[in-house]
């Protein structure tokens, strides 16, 4: 028999129909002459009557039913008593009494309730994937999910851009994160890399004149994984042709819009507002802020200069900064204990020391209080904003320690303090960035973005004197706190290409042998053009209100890359690494 | 300046407007004081005019202008005069004064035209793919695969589908085509395997009770190429609970009406005739037949019986088959030595021979004729229902050896003499295939789609005692005589799917080694469920009427699975091979 309508959507414009209905058995109650099932599906749950009054053989076979058995029944939908009614529910005004049941299939008892909010390990979630799947707050989240994707093709399909897939088999290319390899049986020694993204590709497509080029690509990086990171995760990817970067942000702002408006019924405003690099760093402390709640980082180099506190004196002394943030109400609520925790916080951001003062009715309180006069007081109040019961927070550092700690330190408090709307979408691009980045890592410049960021253009010189104080013609659209997305007007001409390179510190060997073939494309005719890519899985987890990528990707790696439920990685035959002509080496040296 | 609209866009709307273009130049033509520039865009190409009486300024640039240089240019759209319309062109009627023209990158002469019809081998093609996408048929091509998954999108989308990812690393397994594998740095030794396609992952999803999945899903199998097979290719994968064989197939026809609307304009008409596996064999020699002709295979057991002609006789008495079609009117069209050509044509499916005569006012003519006499001849006649001036072409073997050889001969013959409408679409069901096929290969019955099939209600018993006589519940799509695509109802009882596993050869042990984990999963409630795969390359490369998957790929690899643009696969770092603990093994033993 053909499905009447889902579970979760037999209302009362059904009322005294007859309906079929396939569904999972949540939970019964057995009165002994009337069993109550609650039959779920992806779309809800609804209550089944069974008694000896609709059918017997139905009622039979109703106190057989266990929990997860799947069925089909047909019944006839009745409103409930008065006091049965339940509000909360979708179905909650009616019921449906059974008299015909067909057991589908069925089923053993779970390893957990299939219900939200369990307790269980991730471990054993992800084990069994496919039950943790069936919780309502798991679809939900993966219909979001498919949502968003749906706008997404919608909304670019009605702005004229053409699908194009890009290859996954791909060359490996040494720049950027590592790469998943994939050996070649027809050559031998040599491999395919998955791609990191298909930055290059897209490229190409605005070379070959697609115009306006988009894809929901997988992208593949063989790194330590943290929290929100996947071996294999998606981006909605974009490339243009012929538009500025305030075009592409605007296109993006209507994509927003709609996929806003499809996944959760919301109206964002447009434009989103816009702040540089420089300014998101000095006032947020962070190049992607959350703007939910202000607290913002104030400059204290003019305040605090002259107050006779050596920490301070000595950090403008060299070059650093000295900023503050102001916790409204704080003075109360953290115990100098509580503030020497934070202290340990903000150290893994390279912080020496954390500094604070209560704002009492008369000056301040604490360790360092006596540092500052009046004079100092009503300066260091007057350029954080602060008043009595306040508590100010001071870094004095470097100002990417600066930016960092006090970055980190606002986010944090601002959780701890309930300052921040969870209902609430706060969007922001952060444009104008550097192009280049000091790299800890490598002791040398690295491309901020990648190495196809177009400078400003009145930078493109500086590529040959003082690269590093290039900005580049690049935008990341930010998301409550996430980096949601990125991208930049590229680099179309073969000789600011090779500038680039040559910047970043390639010999011109090296920067022809590794990405020879996509420079020679720039010789025939390529059009100025740029784009972005947004983070599906991460737009996803925030529309979905989740912490982790992992609760909308259907079947994700753990923390350690593998896959518990199929146990992948695994070992393979033989005869596929014969064919491959590799060598597993053991470790017996 | 933004763009006012396409190149190829500009028409009498536009008439004596001031237009905003951009484009690369297809064409110049110099007249001294007067200069044409074709500019094309990916919707078509524009007349530009240059001249000192709309800007001296700009007719010196047109001047520098090379064939492929990126131009924006500003101009009146001017009606042409009469001489110069042409009405071959959507722009035809109008041309651009231009009085502001800016090159916005050069081009180095192409190594081939941008043009359609070139003549240059696909490996110089694949080099330079940039330049051959922005030919138009390539551009209208990839233009025609993006219209068809928009399609997809949105028909899935209205029907209540959820858009899913699966996972692209997960686990290898032996059974089916050969895996790429992808080694873990995690976890040396140890492999994950790119997907063949999505199957068990998609029926996990219904397990997951998310009732309707689809997804736009790239799969991998790294096998020898042949003509329309990559590497890489992509499948419109569609998988629904609780629907019946007939309701996939319904829904799925609602989906091939959007696409053929969406990508061509053209309204099929729906039901889709549906055919038997058996039938299919016996009219047309083919599981995928081209019902764009008729020329069907007529079986002539009866009418050839007791001619006396040896070779018929003893195959019939032998168990064989003897058949023949009908070329109309091939009396004529085909020597001897041109039908004898034909013999070695069918010699690669494994016949013996190609017995033929020619219809003639009085009877047969040819080799054979003299084997049969005026019955004889008028029951032939009459059960192919030839008449004088046809070519009988007949084939007498194992039923399997006549349908392969005369069905591809009836798609040999149809293509020679023109029988076929390039510009009809035929679609048709196959149902009802056997549940395995025998292969020559492996000497043993495998899974004619695969092991997750359900058997018809019926065969189920069959599993145990003959499974090489059990049907399915499966279907193939078929159009123009390529497998669109295809699908089956799936096991959803564990019972089953170890009855399947034992009838396919696997040891208990080595099913629930490699399958038990999936097997688990049909222990919790599993509900019945089936779907389908529609090939997306395939189904672009018909409807973009090409002969090569290739020709709707954006970046294919070559028939030695390597893409000449990046040179993927290419040989990799030492340091990269160390740290996943992999040694390639030289040839020097």
């Amino acid at each position: 028999m053909k499905r009447t309508t889902y579970c979760g959507l037999v209302d009362k414009k059904y009322l005294d129909q007859e309906v079929t209905l396939k569904g999972w058995v949540q939970k019964r109650r057995d009165l002994g002459n009337l069993i109550f099932i609650d039959l779920r599906d992806r779309e809800g749950i609804v209550q089944l009557v069974f008694s000896q009054e609709f059918d017997q053989a139905s009622l039979e076979v109703a106190e057989t039913l266990r929990t997860e058995y799947v069925l089909e029944v047909q019944g006839f939908v009745r409103a409930r008593k008065d006091g049965a009614v339940n509000p909360n529910m979708k179905t909650g005004e009616i019921e449906v009494e059974v008299h015909q049941v067909k057991v589908l299939n069925q089923a053993k008892t779970t390893p957990f309730y299939i219900q939200d909010d369990i307790n269980v390990s991730d471990e054993l979630r992800l084990k069994y994937r496919y039950l943790d799947l069936r919780r309502p707050e798991m679809q939900k989240a993966l219909m979001i999910r498919s949502k968003i994707t749906q706008a997404v093709h919608r909304y670019l399909d009605e702005n004229h851009f053409v699908d194009i897939e890009t290859p996954y088999l791909t060359r490996s290319t040494p720049e950027g994160a590592r790469d998943y390899l994939v050996p070649s049986r027809v050559y031998p020694g040599h491999f395919y890399a998955l791609p990191q993204s298909p930055q290059l590709f897209k490229q190409l497509l605005m070379g070959a004149g697609f115009d306006r080029y988009y894809q929901i690509a997988r992208c593949f990086r063989d790194e330590d994984l943290r929290g929100d990171r996947q071996p294999e995760f998606t981006q909605i990817d974009l490339e243009m042709s012929f538009m500025t970067a305030e075009e592409i942000q605007e296109l993006t702002e209507g994509l927003l819009k709609a996929v806003m408006k499809a996944a959760l019924g919301l109206e964002i405003k447009t434009p989103i507002k816009r702040i540089s690099w420089n300014e998101a760093m000095a006032r947020y402390g962070s190049d992607k802020p959350d703007l939910r709640f202000e607290m913002e980082l104030k400059d204290l180099s003019q305040a605090v200069a002259g107050a006779g506190f050596k920490v301070f004196d000595q950090t403008l002394a060299n070059g650093g900064q000295v900023k503050a943030i102001a916790v409204k109400g704080g003075a109360d609520k953290y115990s100098r204990k509580q503030i020497e925790a934070k202290q340990d916080y903000i150290k893994r951001f390279g912080a020496k020391g954390l500094a604070w003062v209560k704002v009492t009715e008369d000056g301040f309180s604490g360790p360092i209080a006596k540092f500052f006069d009046e004079e100092h007081v009503a300066k260091i109040k007057a350029a954080t904003d602060a008043s009595a019961g306040d508590l100010l927070l001071f870094v004095a550092d470097k100002a990417k320690v600066v930016a960092d700690a006090l970055g980190y330190l606002r986010v944090e408090i601002a959780k701890e303090q309930d300052l921040i709307d969870p209902n609430e979408f706060a969007f922001v691009w952060v444009v104008d960035w550097p192009l280049f980045e000091y790299s800890e890592e490598f002791e040398r410049y690295i491309a901020a973005h990648h190495p196809f960021t177009m400078p400003n253009e009145e930078d493109v010189a500086l590529l040959e004197t003082d690269p590093h104080k290039a900005h580049a013609q690049s935008y990341d659209i930010v998301l409550n706190g996430y980096e949601l997305g990125g991208g930049s007007i590229r680099i179309h001409q073969r000789s600011v290409q090779e500038k680039m390179f040559k910047a970043l510190g390639f010999s011109e060997e090296s920067a022809k042998e590794q990405f020879g073939w996509f420079m020679d494309a720039l010789d025939y005719g390529f059009p100025p053009h740029g784009g972005l890519a947004l983070g599906l899985d991460r737009f996803a987890m925030l529309l979905a209100k989740k912490d982790n990528i992992r609760e909308v990707i259907a079947f994700p790696k753990n923390s350690k890359a593998s896959e518990p439920l199929t146990n992948a990685p695994s070992t393979v035959a033989a005869k596929q690494l014969e064919e491959l002509s590799l060598e597993v080496e053991t470790n017996e040296e």
